[in-house]
């Protein structure tokens, strides 16, 4: 999802009721980032609380190349890295995975490996349908056991778009939630759909009910899912004892629009790109009789920070033997107080941009090869800003493009180099960019490597 | 104002908090337009219920070209139309004019002797400063005087952005309101600020308070203002007696961005296109304890339904020796109907566009001239659609380009012309385009014709 998909984030067709309704309970983030414009490092992230660089969710077969973790990816999340579910464990959590996965496929990567007590769901996303002999369908899994393949066991019906999965994926988080409530176990839930990811589904009595055809059906389907959720937590009693959070792990995939693709609201480009179109997304947190209601933030945000805040909630400490990126939101929640702290912009391995307070530099500019461009590979569909959208890899090191985001959210007008505002920006930022170089160990990469013999 | 500078239409800085209450209390039109993607002739069309080509407020100089009022104007609303004060005043209205008028300078268009009973502002936007010798500094008036001129009794400071415009604004609308609410007389108040026009200008307590710049000053000082008079009539309780409606006169100006210009949001160009952010507008209206509070509509609105909505809620017959633009949005609000129209877009002469329900159909595609372009006058900066923000004027008649609104509310992928979908809506459109073409009787063109004399 984009950062403009949601009513409440200025989508007009206003289609999102119940995140809507979300927001209003709770409080909204509109300067929220994904560590990643693609979908795996981004996940990982999350569950880490460090960046995909950090990590290993990133490649090294090219520069400043996205990778995620396709069917025959070699790699996975190491079990050097430390998991989300496998702290909270320590406080007596129960863990569920809802949906995806996307950090590795080998069986030493399995999410119950990880941390995670319960799973249903696949690896991957639900791309097929495949020939299920050089190539099989994607797996669905319920815990340690593989129980059915994509377009096969789990329809989906690429032609009218129909698939039941959202359902599926409901009525699961329903049942979870309620057998915690029951056993009075703390839990964790990451329900991870994916049901906006191309090919796009939605089910039965959710198609063509939206202004915004397939897409919108299935954001449809996910808002009403949500409502359910939030409406099951107040019915068991149990909504001002447990923290939700709503986000997305990239942009808008724009390459897919308009049948299967979102909006990046007034935001340059989208899904793959380090432009605000690819890595700012829509985010609402709720608690409720904690989080005061109607609450707005401009705090920096990023995925990772789920990682520390909910730490903080659990009363878990982080880990101290390694670098984290994520940081407490609690306060920011709670106390309406603003954390100084900059936003790193990586496309794997290379730092493309920061954004500190409302100032974005762009060290290194791309949207993607003209080679691809050519083949009507476009992530900026409709929009094209001279020297910033390029189709080649520019460098900018020594004299970054600078951004106002406040003035100039779509990344259109770049500061003038001369002007005294563009050398305080750049000044200040350049010191936190060799701070976090000085500082950082990347990780081994994980997706370099790809072989027939996984799948 | 662009249809994206308000935070409830998802402006990522969100510093529009009153007119966000104003929505939450009252109703949010999200497919309201104006009538001409440029001030003069939206405003002759609000103040008539009738289309610019009706009015007279267009040019024949030129093909598709749009016009206004400029201080050499020789034309302006002719006496032969009829103004919503004029007929207010059968009911007893006590109408007054706040800020711009923009319907001509002659004496014979003065704001008073078509139907306002007060007037401070000024027949003109603040342009300048002048020479006040080859071309005299805009005047502003209070009622039948002139009181003084821009620059030099009306201070603007263009360095800074400084000027009290918005306050002296304010001030006479809470004293108007006051007088009439004493002397229990109904009124009609057209408050028509302008400090988001270029040049902008802030008071001083309002510069450098926006993330947004001295736009977004701009922005908050409006926004502030408006919070003020809605309280003003709740203090004196008349707030459920009282209906309010906010909207702009065209897309915001992005020629002028960023430090100058708005935002419309998602939607394609600006100010001067009939492309969706040159004619989409933010529009709410409040009336408490009539208008359900929070709601929100799909409603095809225009600026011209203000006209045709105020006399239905005074009691009065629109005229019927003419063609009336406008409906009766009141049943939209007090019901929650939607009422079947199509909205045209016209720039200066010619019909460029139609939208009915969720298409679009563009038989003229313009956005400026080559020339123009070239000289870095940009209606859509970062934009370019191929086909569509032409810098030629390319004609569509017999096979125009159809949007999908819904799903492409940034007008980037028209439909295939050999779809099903396409013949379908196209062959409707059409029919309704030819109905309005046969009837249509254009008005003598008033804004063809300057001379230095007027000044």
């Amino acid at each position: 999802m984009g950062w403009g998909d949601l009513g409440v984030f200025g989508e007009p067709s206003k289609e999102t009721p119940n995140l809507d309704q979300m927001a209003a309970e709770g409080m909204l983030f509109l300067d929220f980032y994904t560590a990643s414009p693609l979908c795996s490092p981004s996940r990982a992230a999350l569950l880490t609380g460090r960046l995909p660089v950090r990590n290993g969710f990133y490649t090294t077969n090219g520069h400043a190349r996205n990778a995620y973790t396709p069917q025959d990816i070699v790699g996975g999340i190491p079990d050097s890295e430390l998991l989300l579910p496998e702290l909270l464990k320590k406080a007596g959590y129960t863990n569920k995975i809802i949906g995806k996965w996307h950090l590795g496929h080998q069986p030493q990567f399995h999410p119950l490996r990880h941390g995670f007590d319960e799973w249903f769901g696949s690896p991957n996303c639900h791309f097929g349908p495949y020939d299920s002999r050089e190539r099989p369908n994607i797996p669905v899994y319920r815990d340690w056991d593989m129980v059915g393949r994509y377009y096969e066991d789990f329809k989906i019906d690429l032609k009218t778009g129909e698939a039941n999965l959202t359902q599926f994926y409901l009525q699961e988080a329903l049942d979870f939630i309620s057998k915690q409530q029951a056993s009075q176990q703390p839990f964790f839930l990451y329900w991870a759909i994916d049901a906006t990811h191309a090919p796009v589904y939605a089910s039965k009595q959710f198609l063509g009910t939206s202004q915004r055809g397939l897409y919108g059906d299935a954001v449809r389907e996910i808002d009403d899912s949500i409502g359910k959720i939030l409406k099951h937590l107040q019915q068991l009693g149990i909504s001002e004892n447990t923290f939700v959070f709503f986000t997305s792990d990239n942009g808008a995939a724009l390459i897919s629009a308009p049948r299967q693709g979102g909006s990046n609201g007034p935001f340059l480009c989208g899904k793959q790109t380090t432009f605000e179109g690819g890595m700012r997304e829509p985010a609402i947190a709720w608690w409720p009789g904690h989080i005061p209601a109607g609450g707005v933030s401009h705090q920096l945000g990023s995925v990772m920070d789920l990682f520390s805040t909910s730490l903080s909630l659990a009363g878990v400490q982080p880990p101290s033997d390694r670098q984290i990126d994520g940081i407490d939101l609690l306060p920011v929640m709670l106390q309406g107080k603003l954390i100084d702290r900059p936003i790193f912009y990586y496309r794997g391995n290379e730092l493309m941009a920061v954004r500190a307070g409302l100032y974005k530099a762009h060290y290194w500019t791309w949207s993607n090869s003209w080679e691809e461009h050519s083949k009507g590979i476009d992530f900026c569909p409709g929009q094209s800003v001279a020297g910033v959208t390029t189709h080649t890899q520019e460098e900018h090191t020594y004299l970054p493009l600078l951004f106002h985001l406040g003035r100039d959210p779509g990344e259109k007008y770049p500061l003038s180099f001369a002007s005294e505002e563009y050398q305080r920006a750049v000044e200040s930022i350049s010191g936190l960019v060799q701070q976090h170089k000085a500082s950082l160990v990347p990780g081994q990469p994980q997706l370099n490597v790809c072989d027939q013999a996984v799948m």
